[in-house]
């Protein structure tokens, strides 16, 4: 009981909401980050690499969504091979921006529980 | 826009809030089954055959629990080596109460963002 508290990070909480549509899953907190990142950089090869993920793997995710919603959430501005620039379409930017809302409304509904929670961590 | 509608299953959203402590997960939707399978069997390895996993893994879930919060949340009651009856401490309910209530809470406050957020999926 009396051991020095370790300075270590303090215990988080994140809530990862999951959409999914069929068999796929149409968005989560991955897909949010890519979409954020893609948004930022211009390109997904540079948003994929930022992610340690390969860019076969991020396509394959902003295909994914691409199918899931009625209108893509990404287009190559110019064009595929190259690996050339991408941005959010409307759709992708609606979409990303009631995810982060959904995230920060879940976060804070869950505060007085979660404050519970945390009285029966370990420091 | 004639085309019969296919009857899938609707899109569907669950907030899978992670608690992280550190390096370690010491929370989140799987631990939360794992504990609610526990304390419906009274059995560990029960729990991990219905959850497709196996026991040495759900051990070390529970262990992983067992280390992040200041008391055990799952008790052997009949002892190890036979892979013998446990079940959940206290500190294991209240944690899994609160859990599933941050679930709801989490899921109630996403629920406007997450209609407008539907109406862009494909039906």
């Amino acid at each position: 009981m009396k051991a020095k508290k370790a300075q270590a990070r303090p215990p988080s909480l994140r809530p990862r909401f999951r959409i999914t549509c069929g068999k796929e899953i149409a968005f989560g907190p991955g897909k949010a980050d890519l979409l954020d990142l893609i948004s930022r950089t211009g390109s997904i090869g540079e948003a994929a690499s930022r992610m340690d993920m390969s860019y076969m793997r991020a396509w394959s995710l902003v295909r994914e969504m691409n199918r899931c919603f009625r209108q893509p959430v990404v287009v190559s501005a110019r064009g595929g091979r190259e690996h050339g620039g991408a941005e959010l379409t409307e759709t992708g930017c609606r979409v990303l921006e009631l995810y982060r809302r959904m995230e920060e409304s879940g976060r804070r509904a869950a505060q007085p529980d979660w404050r519970a929670l945390q009285k029966l961590l370990r420091a």
